[in-house]
C-alpha cells in the first residue's frame, strides 16, 4: 500500500467499550496491531491490584483494561493540544507529529509488569520497568517488531518516554508527572471497580483546562479546584483502598509462599520441577525475558494450587491461606520506638508454635499525594504547575490551601502482622496449653500500645 | 455460647463494598463462614463472563462477586417481604424463619460452576448442577459442615430450593424464576463491568412492588412498567453481549483446543502427565469431586501456556490464538437451508491448509427473553404474575404489549466460524498457490449469501 | 472586524455546565448572542414539564436548559457527520456549511412557548408553533434582528426548518423526526431531573450510529439494539412520566382556572385589570407578540395568587387549589361504552354541592412511541431507517421485533376527574346530609366499572 | 379512629421519587399532611440557589426538594440509630420517641424562607429564621394546626429544636451542626443539579458511621475518611459554586433594584399600588406574617416584568438586566488596601455616565468549610467529633491532616462590580467622548491591580 505503516489509518475508527471512558478509540494501525501483540493481550491475565480484590472483590479488573485506559485518556489530551495549541498557532504549543509516540508509549507504559509485582519482585529481583523496556526494545518481540515497521528507532524513542529521557517535556509528563494519564486512569478505573467514590474527580474538566507550555504541561489557573480535586483523590485513594490492612496482609502471605519456594528450592527442587515448570527460571535465579513473558497471574495462582500437594507443611499451609484468602492480621506500630515491643510478640507467636518467620511479618506502605520540587528529595519530581492568563506559571500548592496542606505529607503507616489465630479465640485449638500466652499477646493490642 | 449457631448474628453487621450493590450486608454467622469456605473463595478465580471479557474487556468480574450480590438482593426481598408481608400479618405472606434458607440458597447457588463451564461441560460432560448440588450435600466439603451445623438435613434442604424442589414456592422463586435474585444480579453487574447502559433497570423499584403470594412470588400492578423494563434489558443484555459473536469466536476456540488435549491424550498421555497436572481426572474421564474443586480459570490457562510447548501443530497453535486472543470470524446461516453452502465453505477452509475439524465450527446462541406458562414448551416455567388491589393475579403479557411481542420470541442467531486467515488477505501467506480458493470464500460471504 | 458575523467564532470557546450532556460548547458568536437574547432568557422562566412537578417534584428544569441541550446534542451530530460523512467525502454526505441554520433552528426550536402551553393553548387558543415562526421572522425582536446580520433571509431560513419545509431534509430530521435531537434531549433531561432510570438511552452509541443519506437521517444497521432501546425508553417516559394521573389532575384544575377567569372576565373585568395587568391581553383576546413574551410560568402564578383575594368562590378555591395542589383524582373509562356512566358521576358531584362543570374534567393522553410510514395516518411522518453496509435502507420495525411490537401502537388513556373529596372521607363536611350519594359514587369506582 | 393523631401511620407507605435519594418515604400522618400544608407547599415556587442558576442552567431547583431531601436524610438517621444504637440496647443512645420532633423540624427547618432571600432580608429587614419559627408557632398557619394536633406544645418543641434551644443535642445536630442532614442534602442535591461532580460524597457511608452519643452525634473512628471527604466537597461547592462571580453580579442587580424600588416608592408610591400588590407590605414596611407568605419567586420577577413598563430609567433598566440576565462584571479586591482604587474606578464608572450608586457594588463571601470549637469565634460551634472503639472522641481535625490545613481557614473573596460596557469595546456607544476613562478603567484591571 502506499501510505507507510506510521501514516496508516484504519479504514474505519475501532472501539472498544469501557466502563470509565464510554469508548477507547482505535485510529491508527500502529495502535490497533500493539493492542494485538501478544505481548499486550498477556495483561488481560494480570489483575492490575493484585491482592487487593481480596478486599474489594469488584476490583478484578486486568493491566490490559488500565492500558487502554491510560491511552485513551492521552489520545484526548492530544486532541485537546492540537485543537486548541498546537504549534502551528502558538509558539512552545504541541507538535502533534509526536503524537503516536505519546500514544505508544501510554499504551505499553507498564507491559512489563508481572504476576503480583510488587512482591514477586521483591522475592525474585525482576524490576518491571527495565522489563518493560526490554520488551519495546527487544528484537524478538511482537510489539518490538511493530514499532520497527514505524521507523527505525521507534522503539527506542518509545522506550526513552517511558525512561524520561526523551527530548519533549510534554510527551513525558503526558505519562509520567504528578498528574499524568497514567494515574488518572488508575485513580479513576479502581474507584470504578472497587465502588467507591472517593477516586472519582472531574477528568471532563481536567481536559478543558489542561494545556502545553515550552517546560511540559500545565493548567489554566481557573481549573484549580479541578486539579486540587484531583489531588484529595488520590489520597483517598491510597489510604482507604492502596493502603488497605487486609489487602497488605494477604501480600505478606504471598511473600511468605514465595520465599519458602525459593528456600526449599534450593534444598531439593524434584517437587517444584514436577510443579511449576513456568517457574523454575526464576527459582534458579536465571531467566529470560521469554520466560518472563510466559508468567501470568493464573500461573503463580496454579503452581500455589499445586503446592497444596508438598509435604512441607509450611509451603502447603501457606499456600491454602492464600488460595482461600485468609490473611494475616496485624497491628500498627512505631518502628523507631516499638521494635522491642515487636519482638516480644514474635516470640509469643513463636512460642504458641508458629515459625515467626513465616507468620509474621512487617508491612510499611506510604505515598506522597503531592509535592513541589525540592531538589533533595526526589531530583525527579515535576510540580504540578497553573498557568496564569499572562503566561506566568504558578505552582500548586502556592494557590491552593488545600494543597498546601498536604504537599510534602507522607501518608500511610507501618503495620505488623500475625497469624488471626493470636487473637481469635475459636480457632485456638490448643489452648489450654497456651493459654496465657495468647491472653499476654492480645494484651498488648488490646492495652492501646498497638492500634488496630 | 448459649445462642445456637442457627440464630448466631454478627456482633457487628460486616459489609462488602460492591460496586452494583454499594454495600452487601452480612449479619448471620452461617453465611460469613460460608463466604470464607474454601469452596466459595475458589469462585474468586473464576470469570462470570467467561470468554465475554475477550469482548468486553472490563467484564473481568468473577462469580464470587456475582454470587454476594444475588445474597445481597435476596436479603433485601426478605427485608421487604418482613415489613411489610410477614405471616404475622397477612395469611399466605412470608415467614421470615425461611430467611436462612433462602440466603444460604441464594448465596450458593452457582458454587458448582468450573472454569469456562459452557464449554468444559461440552467436552468434560460434567454437570455444574449436579456439582452444586454435590458440593452442599457431600459430608467432606467445608459448606456442607458449616450448612450441617445450622441442624440435620439442612444441607439437603438448600439444595433442594437450587433443585426446585423445596415446598415453599415463595424461597424457589427467590432464587429461581423469570426474575429472579440471580438473574437481576447479573444484568445489572454484567452491565456495569461491560460498561453498557442497556442491562440497566430500576431494581429500586423492583423491591418496592414485589411481594409473595400463596403460590409464590407476584409484583404489585402499578410496576408494572418497571417489570417490562427488566424484561426489556434482559432481551438487550442477550442480543447485545451474551451472544456477540466474537466472544463465541473465542468459545469454538477453546472447545477445539480442549477436544483437541482429549484426543492427544487417549493417544499418548505422557505430555499431559507432565504439563497438566490437576485435568487429568478429566482427561482420564474419571474425576471426584475434590478433583473438579481444584480447577479454575487459571489452572486451564496455565496449561494452555505449558501446551504452547507441544509438538502438536494444532495443539500448539489452538492454545496460542486462545491465550493471544485470535478469535475465529464468522457469518450468520440458516441450518435449514444453508447446510450443504456451509459444506462447501468447509472444503474450501481444507483445501487452503486448515485442519476443518478444528478451524471451523457452528455456534448457535438462543434465548427467551421471556415467556407464559406453555404446559408443553416448559414444564417449569413460572409466568411472571402482576397482583391487582383485589388480589387478582394476571399473567404480564397480558397487559404489556411490549412483553407481548416479546413473549415465547426466542432471540439468537446460528453462526458458522471459521479461520480470519480466510478473509483477510494481510495474513494469507500462501495467497499464490490459493488465491482462487480464497476468492471463492470471500464470494459466498460478500455475496450477501451469508451475513456477518 | 475583518471576518463576516456569520463565520465569527468566540476567541474562546464559552461553556455552560449542563447535568444531561455535562458541556453545551459554543463556538459561534451568533449562537452566544441567541442565547442572550431576551426572547431566549424568558425561557428561563418557563418550566420544560409544566405540571409535572407537580408529581415529580425534582423535574423543575426550564424550557431554557431544554433548548441548549437541543443545540448541544445538533452540535454533536454535526461534528460527527463532519469528521465521518462530510460531502467531501462522499457523496449524498453532510455539507458542514448548513451547520450554522441547523444550530440555530435547533436552540429556537421551542422558543415560542409560553407558561403552561398546552393548557393556555386551549383556553386563550395561542398556538407555540407559530409563534415561533413568528419570534424568528418578527423584525422587533432581538432573535430576528441577530439572525438577520448573519444574511438577508436566514431567519425565514431557519423558520422554514422548524416548519420543515427547509430543502434539505438532514437538517429538518435532525431537529424534527422520530428521533431528532429534540426528543433525544428531553427523554434524557426529564429522565434526568425526574430522577427516573427508564428514559436512560445510550445517546454515546445513538452518535455513533447516527449518519446522513440523500434523503435525511439514517442509523448504521449495528446501531439497531441503541435504537431500540430509545423507542422503549420513549414508551416508559410516556407511560409512566408524561401522562401520570396527578400531573393530569393539575392541569384539569388549571384549565378549569383559566376558564374561569375568562368566563368572568366577559361579565366584569374590572377585578382583572387590577390584578393581572399582563395577562388582559389574552382574557380580551387581543394580543401582540410583545404582550406574549410578557408571560411565563411566575406571571401566571403571580395572578393566580393575587386571585386568592376574589369574591368569585370557584376563581378562588380553584387558585388556591392550583397553588397548594390539591390535584383533582381520577379513574379510567372507556368513552365509547361509558359516558352514560360518567354523566352519572357527575351528577352525582353536582348533588353533593360542587359545581361539575368546574370541578369535574375528561383528560386523554396517547403517544404513538413508533410508527413507520403510513400514507394515510400522517403524511409528515418519516420512518427510522437502518443502513445496511451496502447502503440500503430498511425500515426500523422490519428488523426489530421489539419495535414490531410498538409501532402503530398507541399508548395512553382516558380518565374522568372529580374532586378528591368524593372519596375522601376525612375531607366530607357534609357526610350527614350526602353520605348516600357519597357512598354511590364510591361504589361506582371500588366495583371495578372503573379503575383507578 | 382509635389511634393519636401522633401515631397514626398511612395505611401504606407514600414514596417521593427523588433524584438523589432515588426515593423519600413518608410513614406518618403528620408528615404527609405537613407536606401539604400551603406553607409548605409554597416552598416550590422558591429557588433553593436563588441566582446561581443565572450561572448553572440546571440549578432551578426548589427549596421544596431540598426540605423533603433533608427530612429523607433524618429520617434514615433514625433508623441507623433506632437499629444500632437505641437506648433500649445502650445508655446515652438513641430514644426512638424523639423520632417525629426531628423529623418535623428537618422537613420545616427552611419553611421561612423568602424569595431570594438573602438579598431580600437585606433590604426589607426580613430574617428567614425568625419567620420559620412564626410559621411554626402562629396558631393561623396549618402547619401549626397539623403540628399542634399531636399535642400541645408540640409547635412550640418543633421551633426549639431549629432555634437550637431543644434539650437532646442529638437531635439538635441532626438538623444544625457542622455536618448535618441540611448540609448533606444541600450539597448532594445542588451539585447533582448544577451537573457538578465536586459535591459528591458517599452519604451511605456516612450513614454506616454516624452514631449518637450523650452529648450530641459522632462519628466512628473509621469513617473518618468519609467525614473528610464531606469537608472537601463542601469547600469545593462553596469556592466554585456558591460563590461564583457571574451568580454574585446578579444579586447586586437585584439588590440595586431593590433598592431602587424602595426609594422611589417612598417619593412617589401609585406606581407600585399599580403594579406591585403583595409587595406593598414591605416597601412600607409593616407586613404580616400572612403578607410574607404571599411572596415567591414568581411574584418578584412578575413585578419586575410589570416595572418595565416605569418611567423610571433605573428602574426600568435594573429590572431588564435581571430579567434577560445582563450581570454587571468583577474584578477581586483587597478591602485593606484598595478601597482607594475603587473609589478610583466608581468615579470612572459615574463618568461615562452610569449612577454608580446604582451600577457598582461590593460583594464579599466567605465561608469557613470547617472549624474546632473556638470559645472566642463561634461559641454555637460544635465539632465534628470521632469516636474511638473505647468510645473516647477526638476532634476530627486532631486526626485528619486534610481537615487540619483547612480548619478555621475563612475561603471567599471580595468583588467589586461595574457595568460590563466598561470593559466591552463592542457596547460602548459613546466611546468617542469617554474612550479616555474606558481605557484608564481597563487599565487598572489588566495591570494585574486587580485580578478578575
Amino acid at each position: 500500500m502506499a501510505i507507510p505503516y506510521k501514516f496508516r489509518k484504519l479504514p474505519i475508527e475501532k472501539v472498544f467499550r469501557d466502563p470509565v471512558h464510554q469508548y477507547v478509540h482505535v485510529q491508527h494501525q500502529v495502535i490497533w496491531d500493539l493492542i494485538n501483540a501478544k505481548e499486550f493481550q498477556r495483561l488481560r491475565r494480570i489483575k492490575q491490584l493484585g491482592t487487593a480484590s481480596f478486599t474489594f472483590h469488584g476490583a478484578e479488573h486486568s493491566r490490559f483494561s488500565h492500558s487502554l485506559g491510560v491511552y485513551e485518556i492521552t489520545r484526548r489530551i492530544c486532541d485537546v493540544f492540537k485543537r486548541n495549541y498546537s504549534t502551528e498557532k502558538i509558539a512552545d504549543g504541541w507538535d502533534d507529529s509526536e503524537r503516536l509516540i505519546a500514544l505508544c508509549a501510554a499504551l505499553l507504559h507498564d507491559v512489563g509488569h508481572g504476576p503480583y509485582s510488587h512482591t514477586f519482585e521483591h522475592i525474585f529481583h525482576t524490576d518491571h520497568e527495565a522489563i518493560t523496556v526490554a520488551i519495546i526494545t527487544s528484537p524478538d518481540t511482537e510489539i518490538y517488531q511493530i514499532l520497527n515497521r514505524v521507523e527505525e528507532g521507534f522503539p527506542e524513542k518509545v522506550a526513552s518516554v517511558i525512561m524520561k529521557t526523551y527530548p519533549n517535556p510534554q510527551v513525558v509528563q503526558m505519562i509520567s508527572s504528578q498528574i499524568d494519564a497514567d494515574r488518572m486512569d488508575y485513580l479513576l478505573r479502581d474507584a470504578y471497580f472497587t465502588g467507591t467514590e472517593y477516586g472519582t474527580f472531574d477528568l471532563t474538566r481536567i481536559l478543558r483546562v489542561i494545556r502545553p507550555y515550552q517546560g511540559g504541561i500545565a493548567f489554566a489557573m481557573n481549573g484549580m479546584h479541578a486539579v486540587e480535586d484531583y489531588i484529595v483523590s488520590r489520597y483517598q485513594m491510597y489510604v482507604q483502598i492502596y493502603f488497605h490492612p487486609t489487602s497488605r496482609g494477604m501480600e505478606v502471605v504471598l511473600e511468605h509462599l514465595l520465599h519458602r519456594a525459593h528456600v526449599l528450592y534450593k534444598k531439593d527442587s524434584r517437587f517444584f520441577e514436577k510443579t511449576s515448570q513456568l517457574l523454575l527460571p526464576f527459582l534458579e535465579e536465571d531467566f529470560s525475558l521469554e520466560d518472563y513473558l510466559r508468567l501470568d497471574d493464573g500461573v503463580l495462582n496454579t503452581y500455589f494450587n499445586h503446592w497444596l500437594d508438598s509435604t512441607d507443611p509450611i509451603l502447603n499451609d501457606l499456600a491454602a491461606r492464600f488460595l482461600n484468602r485468609k490473611p494475616l492480621k496485624s497491628c500498627r506500630f512505631q518502628p523507631d520506638t516499638q521494635m522491642a515491643l515487636i519482638d516480644t510478640m514474635k516470640a509469643i507467636v513463636s512460642e504458641v508454635g508458629f515459625n515467626a518467620k513465616y507468620y509474621t511479618g512487617i508491612n510499611s506502605n506510604f505515598d506522597l499525594p503531592y509535592d513541589f520540587y525540592r531538589p533533595k528529595r526526589d531530583k525527579h519530581r515535576t510540580q504540578i504547575e497553573l498557568q496564569q492568563k499572562d503566561g506566568t506559571l504558578m505552582e500548586l500548592s502556592k494557590v491552593s490551601p488545600l494543597v498546601k496542606a498536604l504537599a510534602g505529607q507522607e501518608q500511610g503507616d507501618h503495620r505488623f502482622y500475625f497469624p488471626k489465630e493470636m487473637v481469635d479465640q475459636s480457632s485456638q485449638d490448643n489452648y489450654d496449653l497456651f493459654g496465657e500466652s495468647y491472653q499476654q499477646f492480645a494484651n498488648h493490642i488490646h492495652n492501646g500500645e498497638l492500634v488496630e
